[in-house]
């Protein structure tokens, strides 16, 4: 068995230090889904108010990503814009400023992080000011406000994610950029391109373009779908002779059946998803295949929880040369179930076993797969909304009544 | 919309007036699979030791539940008997004493109940002594000994879990109630009954009979296989004119493929069980379902996170007159989605569609129930398995080899 | 590989000489469900007039059954009591008598099984002056006129069929008894008994002690749920120290979620249930369970086609030393795949490929169990529509509208 | 309620005739499928020499596609060759002459054909010589001695149906043109392209050229995938400025998880593929998703029973002014389930029942999708399998035993 990795508290190095040296860099998981099932963060708004009202929740989830193997703690900044907190800000018991959000994020993060081997990334994402046609000005204002609060706090390195388009994205990176800090930037799209019809490999070429030293996907699709994407991410890059590191943090949900918007659009969003949720075998697969295609920044986003990220780096262990301290607490593939006293459980506990289980959802009165909502819709509306034309409420509504769905 | 409750952090009543005056207790979830998820403790094994390796995870871990509605926080003390310790102690980094495992998880769950207005629970489950044939009197020694620690930290009342057969289910009661604190005693059974075959009706009866205030189940079985045992409890407590207040504490995972010893015995047990996990709305209505069965110790056992326990919280409401500290991030019936921005997004903000979801797994490739293994087993061999005599390794290895399976 | 049968055109031995010599009886398959597919018979009304309107078609299905292996051609007279027929007569295009219809059926069976070693069974079913409560007499009337036809058409033995309370089926068996010839007896029930609450046991017995010599079960159930109503018709003979042969005759859809009244209520009967059509693989199964528990007349009914039933022959062939005329067209277990070009093909001409295969249905959308309809009914109504007091369309439709479902 | 159609027995219009007029065509359905069912072919040859062994069978299948609305009858002369008969030939009993096979199935199509308003169909399908790298002389040498039979019968009009390679397909319109009868051609392949990766809008502008008046796809893909295929057809021909006829005959079976070869590799071909049997609900939504697509030639092949042309002879009845003769046994979606006596069957006669009704398998220990077999095959070996240059099947062998599948 390997040994379980030590923890290097200081003189750590830098990401593109790891990434040129090519090394494996375990990203973390998904903070909004994680503490929304923990009761901290409100499924619609999504926003990270908690990291001010219930700080001990949020570092015990960045420690747990910590202690499975995460060389990133990404500061829990999702959403964490000011317009964004504004516009969702009636909920928030006490109004909580952007500023203060965000600097608890970075602390939090920058707390933990010095427990171990990790590096803090500070990360922004698309904004309500975008996608209500607020010109490039405002909108890389957004971006600089929080930058500002990065800068100050110091983080490692920075990561623009979770953008439809990659208009807005290169926006993000342009600011994110003057900082003079290694940027990564990483949309929430599929094969089929950004919500403009951009395909992949072309958004990759325009991130890298705009500075971005990593490029890759979060988000909105299974693991299996996103690789693809990244795929075709690559295979732009290399058409285009330009060079950068691939990254990848899917969703831990399987999405076989979504569309061009990914699993927001499907029945189960957000809140019956489980029978989705993947295994740390699907995630050993993932990991795998991830790092058979090239890519070296390998994490999750929604979904993934400690265990998966552990199962990331149990699969890369032989290539990393040990394992993560939580594996104190797993045998690898199954091995801990040699001690039942059941004869055929202990017969799991191999990796043929689990490697080929199909598992069995306990549904009977349920389908495999789910037709994504708003089919009803014609092309051309579901174009309107996609496009910043469609920018009011109003119109949308008035569009949407008249389709049935 | 009903307020948050307000936490009584002192003068809190116990158990039996609560339930005596009719109230509803609702319980907490399961520590041993969510701290498996998150990296504290080892599947196969299950025990405790993270109550003094990791103490900030397992407040962490009860601080959510309180937060999400329990009455009861119940002492992270499953498998913590010395035998069973010692047993799994080998994996145990250094050795850790039953009574500091037992002490810390008094510790940490009172100082937590005192954030809000639950009780303490000391638990004990079923010991490898009495499936390794040992005497009455030294079965009892073991509970003795952790009911020791129980009196030391004046726990304010004590659960008997977790017993796959009557007889030591009652030797553990018995031991409990020399402490003269009330007792509840749940069983992992299902309809069929414990694994001598008594049905759950004579369990109850004899449960009862034994000294327990409250009796019924936990663990092992789905929320609605869980409830019909609890009725025919109910039936078996009503033919012997016996009273005693009911509990269920189900699992949060479908299983209405699993034979007489419950998910153990599924394919999927504990590694691939993802795609069975029950989401809140099922919650909600398992929770409606024992309310109407008058049941009024309301929990989860394994799969059940914070969440879930919320659901019950949510469901039961109307009843309690108000909702719990994390509904402050939580609509009811998916109510905050009606700030999304896709109209088909907003359209689920509604009770009658989540009622009715049916959730897809996004398994094409996978069926929607499984046979449980060790069915090759003969009858007979299984029997044996299931009784003392079939004590040695050795001698289940032979009967087992026998078959195929 | 054993021989094709030969058939023997003249001397044929009795139903009850090959029965009480402990030989298997093959039976043959549905013909309304059949010939509903093939174009001839209405679903719903689910009369026999085809035997008079296209005369070749009704021959052409008996031949394929005979070819199949079928040791009894049923005469085509489902339905075809005077009561029905006018009932449901509107829609044939020009009246057909009853006597038409019945000797009709007799003509062609009779001319079919000639072909072959094949006896001609007349058979009656339950009656709608049953349900709308006329009496014995009346009820019995309407046998009588089916049973004048068997016996001018002298056909080889009597078959009462399809009944749902064992009233009536004691009222047909009387009334077939007059005749002289054996009697079999089949009822539409499953494990919980027939529609007044009568278990199986009970039903078997008091078919038995009118007269019948052969008694088991058709139609509404699946193969093994089927066996089991069998077995607990076993039992209760046992139990009353009678003696009779067993018979099955079940669908040929898998019905594991249907409720008391079987497939009717299923959401897919009729049209939609096309998913649920057995391979012949679980007909092998079926044939040899079916053997094992003691029945040697082993049939099908609605679903089963001619290669069902040759199933039945190829799986019971090293009992009866021989194949069916019709395995000259089949190789035992896939065996005439072995001359496919593809590899992957070739490896399918193995017992275990087919013995084993989980077969997918290529509908991801849909769910793999129902919930039958009508449950929303309560039972006080399930009950009234069951029992002849509520023979008022009106009074059910009442009855009903109080209920959602 | 439309008339049943009046047959007309003399003067009928020839097939171009009808298409040219913008009328639409109803094929017929599956012949070696439903014969195999019924006892007459035998899977894995699949050869029709019924035709001389048991016209009775084979004219029963004609005159009941006939009566559920089919305008042509095709001769069942599928894999009637004289090569692949002598290759199959081992296991009929009697040796059969090509000629005599297929010399008896225009014989029998012709009987049945003058009963209604039909017209008769020669076909002539993939040759092993062709496969086994034969050249172009030969190989159209073996059409031609099919095509001498079709001209000395007098067949209406001829059909190349079920080829993989559109270069073989190419051969056969050429011969089949020497006829001077209208020639339709239809390849078994799916929207990736022959065998050899031409793709269907080049295949069909090929065959076009070659003098097709008719083109389309058979067989190998359910009807989604087929008409995906004949709208790429669609676009090749418009593309080139061509014009052609449209013309499809799918499976009857569902196949979303089938690869490039179709059903043939999936595990569950041929022997259980009864859980992807359509329904007539889904072949009314092929029929009229055809019609929409400009194709006026609307049958099935593998699966289609004679429901299933009823089928679409009914959805497109308000097109026609008329519905099939077998409608007199069929209510228009459901309505003949009006009259049964529970209520909520009688709830089930409308259309938006059936329309939305997602019929359960009954099956919940099997998957709703399979992995098609030869995966594990590299795609070098899958190539070279599918090029003439694999000929040998010790060759093929040796191929398929380095690959583990």
């Amino acid at each position: 068995m390997l040994p379980i990795g030590k923890t290097t508290k200081k003189g750590k190095r830098g990401i593109l230090e790891r990434l040129d040296a090519g090394e494996i860099v375990i990203g973390d998981g998904g903070f909004v889904f994680a503490l929304e099932k923990r009761g901290y963060v409100k499924a619609g708004p999504w926003t990270p108010e908690a990291t001010v009202e219930h700080p001990e929740a949020v570092r015990q989830l960045h420690r747990e990503f910590l202690r499975a193997g995460s060389n990133v703690l990404q500061t829990f900044t999702f959403y964490a814009s000011e317009d964004k907190l504004e516009n969702r800000g009636n909920y928030v018991a006490e109004k909580i400023s952007c500023q203060k959000v965000n600097e608890a994020a970075c602390d939090i993060a920058r707390e933990v992080a010095n427990e171990g081997d990790a590096l803090v990334a500070g990360g922004v994402s698309q904004t309500p000011s975008y996608l209500s046609c607020k010109d490039k000005t405002e909108v890389k204002a957004a971006f600089r406000k929080q930058l500002d609060v990065f800068m100050k706090k110091n983080v490692d390195f920075l990561i623009a994610e979770y953008f439809e388009h990659v208009e807005e994205a290169v926006w993000a990176v342009e600011v994110l950029k003057e900082s003079g800090k290694p940027v990564a930037a990483t949309m929430c799209i599929g094969p089929e391109g950004d919500m403009h019809g951009v395909p992949p490999g072309q958004c990759a070429v325009q991130l890298v373009k705009a500075g971005a030293s990593i490029v890759g996907v979060n988000c909105h699709f299974d693991p299996d779908t996103s690789l693809e994407t990244v795929k075709l991410m690559k295979e732009g890059l290399q058409a285009a002779k330009l060079k950068a590191h691939l990254m990848s943090q899917p969703l831990a949900f399987h999405t076989p059946d979504c569309g061009k918007q990914g699993f927001i659009d499907l029945p189960e969003f957000p809140f019956g998803l489980e029978p989705r949720i993947v295994t740390r075998w699907d995630i050993q697969k993932y990991a795998r295949k991830a790092y058979d295609l090239g890519i070296r920044y390998i994490g999750g986003c929604c979904g993934f929880e400690p265990y998966h990220v552990r199962a990331i780096a149990e699969e890369l262990a032989p290539e990393r040369g040990f394992l993560p301290e939580a594996s104190e607490k797993h045998g690898s593939w199954g091995d801990s179930l040699s001690m039942h006293t059941k004869p055929w459980v202990r017969a799991r506990a191999r990796k043929e076993y689990w490697e080929n289980l199909k598992p069995a959802s306990g549904r009977p009165y349920c389908p495999s797969m789910s037709k994504p909502d708003g089919w009803g819709v014609t092309k051309g509306a579901r174009e309107l909304m996609q496009q910043k034309e469609a920018t009011s409420e109003q119109q949308l509504k008035e569009l949407f009544q008249k389709q049935k769905f």
